[in-house]
């Protein structure tokens, strides 16, 4: 289908004036800038009309299709199990997907968890993986459905066939203040979900001050907008908004959290990580009429850790392999006496960054063992001297940076103050 | 003076998020974006922010600064007399600058006319000029000076080394729907316009539907921003609003515009023209403290044609050579008996340039003979029959559109209706 010509002036206009764009004026638009027909800075002029004045649910729908058709598809209709995809839109020591996977694909569910790598404040799930010795992220088409149908569960690189369109506009937005649209933050998760050929997809909707997301009502309305996109591109759409305040878990950098995810398959774990596993792991199994299976028995029984061994041992990787550890560390503290009354997320996720666990540009290498380590959770009483956490890098010269970004990260209080008891704070559905 | 450093993400920020751009912001980014250092796609994501929030008093003024400091300033303080500018905002049929600047000289004021080449609908003055044989747009400054000393009045190209950024800038917006902005018209302007180191300054600021503006209250808002940016330059400077839902005179084109401003500095010539051409020239005495002397005066008695023999000389041009003609001509007749009622600015300004009066991308070549010439105006009674107006064309297959363009652009009514008195609308000073 050739799309209708228009001009892209005609369509930045309409847009600016507070217009609706039409579906052919969307389909022309992104398929005109894939190929190079609308300059970039005619796309970051109608990026910003998007971000000042909107576009309403039909609007980010056909942009979503248009960003979708601008790329392949992947099927999954081949394999003899359902598919169930999550995604989360990013925090600090989000590991879920790593104990998540394995444990949904050992009942029975195929997984195929197309993944990133970090930029920023928030670790990728690629980074993470690759702390383990041999594992490899990339996989063609053929080796990815293979592993499904054997293991169940795959994460791996997303190719670049998948919403081009996509891709091309992320990083236009990055560089142009352009990024804070939640039009355009939903129709870029779920083009590439959609790619994916997933039949089922629960999101994960961080709210937080380690979130891109800090306010409950704008994270809220996210999900309503990526569900309703999924839902109507026929894959059964479901959200959880889960607080990002605090740090998930008591690690945040890639061996560290490869080896509390570990933990959490041994039966162990921080409590949020097992409660925010075994929850997202619900709604993927309700996602494909499966809610007859508990994966709190799967998770118990063993049966999760077997396939994670089987899902790294089928990437290259040795699950039996000792992680790699940071040469240097450094241990913080307590003060005085008190309660633990908060952990800031964005705090402990840029000192985890500063200290070499995250990249400040695409293609940076990344420290395996590099990241923080939390011996205190929320509400813990403590004594002076006793360790709060430990810093762990292989360039000592950061720690100082890394330091200062924790200052006020962690506050204590005289008194015993109320702390979060779940970190699920809604579901939409 | 080196400008502080900024990131081009948090200046698009600021204004996205409705604040205001600091003075240092805007120096750097204005600076940077002529160095190549803030991309194409970042300056129109800002443009974007700044169309749809703003920019006060203030910012408007340090943007115009900003933009006059990245290229040379003209200096005309050695002449003896002083200087006096006009600029109009463009319209149809807008030749008010060829018998305006002699006549002024001819008061004893130097009347330094940088002026350009016409895009879309509205022609520009030096196409119009280059109608007549041998005539030069291109002077050097030291030719410029000699010419302003001598005659008193030069019409030319502006050099290349004013405001950079403001032709780089207005390139962009050009492409990327971001023109409609009073703060970036009016610091476009008034860039240009004070770094042509003019002493006084009288803008025309057109209204209607052949001018940018068709709204009375944004012309009002654009002359007083510009007024102000020119008084804090500490240029004086002063405007009148004038209509342009009827085009200026009977003629649009190029040396059919050059014909009717020769017959009004030969006494004659539409009264409009005259009205607006004496009100500008007084307007431009004023601010040069030389109210004393009556333009209508220089202008009957024969000095200001001189003023304009000696001018175009000057430059190479003969002032008795006959003007191009068309080769093809078509007569629209009217079609029953009535009274002229509405003659549209815009519709006769489309035909002309579809007749090959203007052009529609930089470079490309207008034909000196073709435009519109009407028989008619505003108010009068017409038969049956009676030629309206005359199309001129070397391209004859580009009637059919021309007079497309001319559908309901000219309108009878069968009892006479009220007519405009005066093409001023407003004065602001």
């Amino acid at each position: 289908m050739t799309p209708q010509e228009h001009d892209a002036v005609e369509v930045i206009a309409t847009k600016r004036d507070g217009g609706r764009l039409s579906g052919s004026q969307i389909d022309w638009v992104v398929d005109a800038y894939t190929r190079d027909v609308v300059a970039p800075e005619q796309m970051s002029a109608l990026a910003m009309a998007i971000v000042l004045n909107g576009m309403d649910r039909e609007e980010i729908a056909r942009w979503t299709d248009a960003m979708i058709r601008s790329g392949q598809r992947m099927d999954f209709s081949s394999l003899s199990r359902p598919t169930a995809d999550k995604h989360s839109t990013g925090g600090v020591g989000d590991k879920i997907t790593l104990p998540l996977a394995p444990l949904v694909a050992a009942c029975g569910v195929a997984v195929p968890q197309l993944s990133g790598r970090g930029l920023g404040h928030t670790g990728g799930t690629l980074d993470k993986l690759e702390a383990i010795p041999g594992w490899r992220a990339d996989l063609d088409n053929a080796a990815m459905l293979e592993q499904l149908d054997e293991v169940g569960a795959v994460i791996c690189a997303a190719g670049t066939g998948l919403a081009p369109a996509d891709k091309k506009l992320y990083a236009l937005r990055d560089v142009t203040g352009t990024v804070e649209s939640i039009p355009l933050i939903a129709s870029s998760i779920m083009s590439k979900k959609i790619a994916e050929g997933t039949g089922s997809l629960v999101l994960d909707v961080k709210v937080g001050s380690g979130a891109f997301m800090k306010d409950l009502d704008d994270a809220r309305e996210l999900a309503r907008t990526m569900v309703e996109l999924g839902r109507a591109a026929g894959v059964d759409t479901r959200a959880l908004l889960t607080d990002m305040a605090t740090p998930l878990g008591r690690t945040a950098g890639n061996a560290l959290e490869v080896a509390e995810a570990v933990e959490v398959l041994a039966g162990g774990g921080p409590e949020d990580v097992v409660e925010l596993t075994l929850a997202l792991a619900r709604e993927m199994l309700a996602s494909v009429g499966r809610d007859d299976i508990d994966p709190a028995d799967v998770l118990a029984d063993g049966r999760a850790m077997d396939c994670w061994r089987a899902m790294i041992s089928a990437q290259g990787g040795d699950p039996d392999a000792p992680l790699p550890h940071a040469a240097d560390i450094q241990v913080v503290a307590a003060e005085e006496d008190g309660y633990v009354a908060r952990i800031d997320a964005m705090a402990v996720g840029l000192a985890a960054w500063r200290l070499g666990a995250g990249r400040s540009r695409p293609g940076e290498t990344v420290q395996a063992g590099a990241g923080v380590e939390l011996h205190v959770g929320l509400g813990d009483r403590v004594r002076r001297g006793q360790p709060l956490m430990t810093l762990h890098t292989e360039t000592p010269e950061r720690l100082p940076r890394a330091l200062a970004a924790l200052d006020d990260g962690l506050e204590l209080s005289e008194q015993p103050t109320p702390v979060r008891d779940s970190v699920i704070l809604d579901r939409i559905t």
